[in-house]
């Protein structure tokens, strides 16, 4: 795999995107939110993703990457916009940046998108959020590929949700979780790499649980977080999305004929104008509470930073079939 | 156990919590609050929990049962307020109302409380939202019962946590969920009916995963739901709750010297003021095709519900020691 400084690959994935018909500008900030997910170790929405966008943009499924939310109802502190089935991850920043300004407004502000693509990495809008000094909760509903617990057929989305707090000197933390315990790529690379999983993850075929990613993957079922209760935090999640969105829900997504249609909500709230404690002193106190009576502990988010830095000193591995897609001539 | 009716309960409780000194309207409320938990199944929280409240009012732990939470900060949307130690489940109810009428006005509305007690069944101010049409939110920090994951230290709270959205006919979807997969009053259940978990719930005091509730209790630990994934809300929530309402971390819970003093977050949506879908009937939509693939599965809300529905018709079965309690004259 070849080893690409991040301010390459955000060229290059910029020329490749400018080619496909998004202009400069656009083109360049998707390619940092994507270069940015693989800076911080979360290759399969980086740049890994990136041959989706490029078949999505092909197939229009992307209708127009040049389109930007419309707002359709407004109610104070409140927002909803249409995606118009448009960048997905463009979309969520216009949305993540709206809700921090109604929250300067009101101490809270949300935001609903109906309407839009594949956000990409969850984690930026929330990244996007602590660093500006805003606390954050945003999630999406997404395709059903869990069955809801005690079932047998895919009816639940696996609803990724994002909760993020500013720290001190950019050590936020930022949790950025999808509802099922390992996601279909994190079973295909235990799988590839011949591992088994370090706890039960679904059950196979036959519905016995088991720790074998392929069985899980060959006919299974992958599990949700805390089995009966990530089922019904998946199921809430979507109610949510669906109807403060007046959007579509898990099941319709996918019954969908054509193009993208998710439904995603933002909550900000700004700490300093409603009168709450130092952000940054607060989070420091916890993640040196957490470090001192569990030093093998990890708070949400420490991995990223440590992958963002190694990134930024020695680049980013890519893998061979990605970094020959992202230099095809059109 | 000799099984009572809901409203004798409810009266034998208001005159127990009288004689304690609290006044007899909210004494009847908190009455109604308990018994409500215990019909809807969710005994613990119910009138198994009256004897910690009973002692609390005789320790004055509860420090003024007659306190209603303190305006502190108002910024639009947002409020924040101080329970000054009072009774928690008035003080949350409180809260949760003060929320609705902020999403009254600005679609959404969110309401911070510190220094409070414990609020009793966190699914209350769900119920009593959902059942107003109210889509809620709201979570409480508390004390340290579980490590983070990979530490071996308690130092993470179970965090309950409330999602709400309104169905039709009283059909709401409400999820209340502890953040460890098992409680300690769940633990100690299993092991008193002679049980193994029906999945992994922590582990031995040897750092093994187990399925045995007494080699857990015994020295071993309690596992956040989804593992790393649990663990990670829980630090969140916690930060969350401690920042917005300007008080107690979960570490800082335990090493108060005396009396209760929790944070809690209710976030409120009106969905009808945002131009938001029709929510019972998107609710019905999502039952109904969740029924449909699923037969098996349950939604959440629904056990309460039936359990509800059997309460009121064949009254409780309250413990024999609950009954007695309940009966001492001052």
């Amino acid at each position: 795999m070849p080893i690409i400084a991040c301010e390459r690959l955000i060229e290059q994935l910029t020329q490749r995107l400018n080619e496909k018909g998004v202009s400069l500008a656009r083109a360049r900030r998707v390619a940092e939110l994507y270069t940015q997910a693989s800076a911080d170790g979360v290759h399969s929405h980086g740049v890994n993703f990136i041959p989706a966008i490029l078949d999505w943009l092909e197939q229009k499924l992307i209708v127009d990457p040049e389109s930007s939310p419309e707002l359709v109802s407004s109610c104070g502190a409140f927002e909803r916009y249409d995606g118009k089935q448009g960048f997905g991850s463009l979309n969520a920043e216009f949305c993540i940046d709206r809700a921090m300004t109604l929250a300067d407004v009101f101490g809270v502000g949300a935001v609903g998108l109906r309407n839009t693509g594949h956000w990409g990495r969850p984690g930026n809008y929330g990244w996007r959020a602590a660093e500006r000094g805003y606390l954050a909760i945003c999630w999406t509903n997404a395709w059903p590929v869990l069955p809801p617990w005690e079932g047998a057929t895919n009816a639940i989305g696996n609803n990724p949700i994002v909760f993020a707090v500013p720290g001190p000197n950019g050590q936020h933390l930022v949790l950025d979780m999808a509802l099922s315990q390992f996601s279909v790529g994190r079973l295909n690379t235990y799988r590839a790499e011949g591992k088994t999983l370090p706890v039960v993850g679904g059950v196979d075929r036959a519905g016995r649980p088991t720790t074998d990613p392929a069985a899980i993957l060959e006919g299974g079922h992958a599990w949700p977080i805390g089995f009966w209760k990530g089922s019904g935090m998946a199921i809430l999640l979507d109610a949510f999305a669906a109807i403060l969105c007046d959007g579509l829900t898990t099941s319709e997504l996918a019954n969908k004929e054509e193009g993208l249609g998710n439904c995603q909500l933002f909550i900000v709230f700004n700490p300093k104008i409603v009168g709450a404690a130092d952000s940054a002193a607060r989070t420091h106190e916890i993640v040196r509470h957490l470090a001192e009576t569990n030093p093998e502990s990890r708070f949400p988010g420490q991995a990223a930073l440590e992958n963002r830095k190694r990134s930024a000193e020695a680049g980013i591995a890519v893998r061979d079939d990605i970094w020959a897609c992202l230099q095809l001539k059109p």
